[in-house]
């Protein structure tokens, strides 16, 4: 599951190339990991916001982002496991849209080697980052300041209840050039399997 | 349907004041403008593309957004008009989500007042901007540098048929700051009325 077998694909995937320049003619802007995640919530009311990348699951094309088993989205996830990044790079103006399939990877997961994973995503952030699992759950009202509270994590402890890992499996990636003006459109054709192919098509911007 | 009687709702709406001040903190970055916008296609499938902040439409909260009428997401809106804006300022460290009902207003809409926002729009926009709507489709497959052409525009021409303007109507805008780490939660108290109330509360982030 770790993907052992799809070392292929990750080196073979077309796109990448082109991720990897694009994080690192921008790797001097910290913001350069962000981008915006949309799923679809209740009623079918489309969801977005902000989260980093933490990159790729090893061996594989599958991204990974941190975020708190208490939010909203979480059920979301479970419920509708789609999503789309959508990652604009501010500096080169490139941009990836990347749909995909979502795994949520909490502590409840049966398969350990997905739990092994979660541990080894949770042991690569920064203490400060895990903390945060520690505070209140997000969304919740809060009187004034009720939330600031000092938080102290054993650096060697594993992860909390809270943490979850998301990984997203790439199915289709839209990229575009703003400064060449050049679109190119990857698609996976060999859907839900490990090893994968990617078709890549010129497209209009 | 301009909005005249909402003039009340555009000068109390209490997200807007936070919005314009993370629009003058971070005005000197070409990108402070530019946000992600969240709808769902066909099949439920999350899309999630950048575009451009242009401006609210006058006397109320509606964010106008230019698009081509020819891009999938047109069909996708129309079917299914709710959307969630993401917008991250990289300078001041703030996010805000906005969702809401959009409107799809091209040349085909039979009320003369959304006809006259659209012209307004249109020649609100750069005569540059205007140009790419008479290129080609976007997302056809082209062949090598087929889509770069001069194209000429008269500058006092009318909108051409491509040119679509998007308007979303806030119903929801969630706030953080992430170096403050203060979250607010705006809710709109009367929905589908023109003119409207927001009740603000402070959640955990």
């Amino acid at each position: 599951m770790a993907g052992g077998g799809a070392a292929a694909s990750a080196l073979s995937s077309p796109w990448r190339a082109l991720l990897q320049r694009a994080l690192d003619a921008n790797a001097h802007l910290k913001h350069s990991t962000f981008f915006q995640l949309a799923t679809v919530g209740g009623g079918g009311r489309p969801a977005n916001r902000t989260v980093v990348f933490r990159g790729f699951q090893e061996h594989c094309d599958k991204i990974q982002i941190n975020t708190d088993a208490r939010s909203n989205k979480i059920g979301e996830i479970k419920e509708w496991p789609l999503g789309e990044i959508c990652w604009y790079f501010t500096d080169s103006w490139e941009q990836f849209r990347i749909s995909g399939i979502i795994d949520v990877i909490d502590g409840s997961s049966p398969d350990p080697a997905k739990l092994q994973q979660r541990e080894k995503a949770w042991f690569a952030s920064s203490v400060k980052s895990r903390s945060q699992y520690l505070g209140q759950s997000p969304g919740v009202p809060v009187a004034n300041d009720d939330h600031i509270k000092d938080v102290h994590i054993d650096p060697s402890a594993g992860p909390v209840d809270a943490y979850c890992l998301l990984t997203l499996d790439p199915e289709k990636v839209d990229y575009v050039n703003l400064k060449s003006n050049q679109r190119l459109m990857f698609t996976r054709t060999q859907e839900g399997v490990e090893s994968s192919d990617w078709m890549a098509e010129k497209v209009s911007p």
